[in-house]
């Protein structure tokens, strides 16, 4: 990866012992990219970045764990205004060039006493740091780093796009959010850049449900500053279609990653909706059931228990005809025609779901309209990390 | 109660030793009101019921638990009308006059044979039943009846108003609806008796959420026969406001029973909405805060998480500015100005949590629009209830 540096410090925003503040810095003025949360509650760094990513050129970003502060109001701004300035002058940057997220309990004001002394150190470690200290200071209740590589080539010339996630949903202690960091070395056309990781985000990000809530905090974004030294990477190009593709992967390798690791899972479920009247409606439809607690603690009680799923897509607003769907764990065929398949349907079906990972297929059989989304199951563990009263 | 007779039988539809199914017999032609669920799966006696109903005026209601006859196809009507045809001839009435619900196992057809069996002990048992003991048959996962009354008076002729209701959610295994009966000897005006029902219903059933899973037999229905031969009560008198104030309460207190028996439940929690844009506004806001599965582990955890509510608010869809919400659990003001109240309010708020029943008040102060919802808390036992395998 070309001219692109990393560097993390243990702050002690977070528990002692662990990185918490961490910095990615590009050696020459970057693309950036942007996707953030749609709740209209919004922390102070969101709508610090939302703003400067604009832009469309920036150089860093500073993010924190341990204090996600959002809910701060106006304390909160200056906070991170301070942070942000103080980072931007011992990089000898302008503000407006440096991003900022954050993630962490909600409601509480940054630890500024401790953040400031961490600056410096954060700075100084740019020579020897590691886009894995970075993936390692934005976990939170993460139970391991999330982090993909890719590489492609463009007129001749290799390129690389790395990317670190941390948890989805709101995390105990009232944790917020879902965050991603790309850099790429390649050279890419800004306006192609919003649209491919637009709809990489929309393809992976947006594809994926833990709990359903939707954080305050929510960022994800991509650096592309260029140091590879290849021809412009444009639309409607093979090389842009190729590019576009592995950001899709490796996003959606990263999506995975985070559903894996989500709150107590122990189920890995890829939910697919076929046959939609639209596709707006095939999202709706397996959101529902995604997000269903019914069907939810099912795959965690490993209960072929098709009904409930039926029913999910019944309420999720998608037009549906009840005595068209067709319903399938893995390639069990479990109901069809909107009514039990029958034979050993049930005993097969509860074999694909005793599985860690295993596929559910709704087919509405009445459009094309075709989506897909990825969930966990509901367990004891859930309920207990998120349940325990904050420490 | 004047002109209505009740019964219930056990015809091994569900496990033996328990009764299953249920008649309840008007001696004179009953004004009937009825709401059935909005999902777009639904079982076949909502399909018929809701047809029947639409006449205005119907004798008796047939009910069975045990197997919710939903998603059973052809098979699963014809069994319905072959049912509810027995039943009326047994009576004495036409098809037209005899309503059908059911309630449990999705997706499994009918024990007809037993069914049939069960049919005429049922009508003779018209003689010695109680309404108590319609409420016991209706239970599946219930962990105890839920009737109410009330009496009133039009005209100087008093009247009473009967009620029943089994367990909210589609409730383990696979079990589903909600369902509710009510009765009342007064005689009402058609048309005000549906408005009046249906504004009641929204209130009181359409105020309660335990897992936000919309059922495929929903059904709430009263019959009104006038056997108390009071004048004609009708909208926009006094006497209508007086029945409909009752018919509101009744529901009302049904309605709090099944959330109070919610699967798991450790919580009864009031979500009161204030200050929204709209009415339609406050009701999103609130029925996201009921419905996070971060909030109710929350409530289970006694866990004074007044972020994880905000949060919810800003997702929920409302027109939400974060700068004027305002936090309160029962009297204790969380947050405000969108930011922690500070003080002692994290002890104080933790110390109403630990209550079994308590308010959160969320004041959003654009508007007057307001809503209240009612939910429980998400705890181990509601995995366990809904993720042990169907035995």
């Amino acid at each position: 990866m070309k001219g692109f540096r990393f560097s993390a410090v243990e702050a002690a925003i977070k528990k002692p012992g662990r990185l918490d503040l961490a910095l990615i810095f590009s050696d020459f003025p970057a693309q950036v990219a942007a996707v953030y949360t749609t709740n209209k509650v919004q922390a102070a760094p969101v709508i610090i970045s939302r703003q400067r990513s604009q832009n469309g050129k920036c150089r860093a970003l500073l993010v924190n764990s341990g204090n996600a502060n959002a809910c701060t109001g106006e304390q909160g701004m200056t906070d991170a205004l301070e942070c942000g300035r103080k980072t931007a002058e011992a990089l000898g940057l302008s503000d407006e060039e440096l991003l900022i997220a954050s993630t962490g309990v909600i409601g509480q004001a940054l630890p500024m006493e401790r953040f400031r002394k961490g600056i410096q150190p954060l700075v100084d470690g740019l020579d020897h740091g590691t886009l894995d200290d970075v993936a390692k200071a934005i976990m939170t209740t993460d139970t391991f780093e999330k982090i993909e590589r890719r590489s492609g080539e463009a007129g001749g010339k290799p390129y690389s796009i790395w990317g670190v996630a941390k948890g989805a949903g709101m995390i105990h202690p009232n944790m917020a959010t879902m965050l991603s960091f790309l850099v790429t070395d390649a050279e890419v056309d800004g306006a192609f850049l919003k649209s491919a990781f637009t709809q990489a985000v929309d393809g992976s990000f947006n594809a994926i449900t833990v709990d359903n809530d939707t954080s305050t905090n929510d960022t994800a974004l991509i650096f592309a500053n260029g140091a590879a030294g290849n021809p412009v990477i444009k639309a409607g190009t093979p090389e842009g279609a190729a590019f576009a593709a592995l950001l899709h992967d490796l996003l959606l390798s990263l999506a995975k990653l985070i559903v894996k690791d989500g709150e107590g899972a122990t189920k890995f479920v890829e939910i697919r909706v076929k046959g939609g009247a639209t596709q707006a409606d095939a999202k709706k439809a397996a959101l529902a059931v995604a997000n269903s607690m019914l069907v939810k603690t099912a795959f965690f009680g490993q209960d072929a228990n098709w009904g409930r799923i039926i029913a999910a897509v019944g309420y999720s607003g998608a037009q549906v005809e009840q005595e068209r769907v067709e319903i399938l764990f893995d390639d069990v065929v479990m109901a069809t025609g909107g009514i039990f398949a029958g034979g050993d349907a049930e005993a097969a079906g509860t074999r694909v779901l005793q599985q860690k990972e295993f596929k559910v297929t709704i087919d509405l059989k009445i459009g094309g309209g075709e989506a897909v989304v990825y969930t966990s199951d509901l367990t004891y563990d859930y309920v207990r990390i998120n349940g325990d009263y904050r420490t």
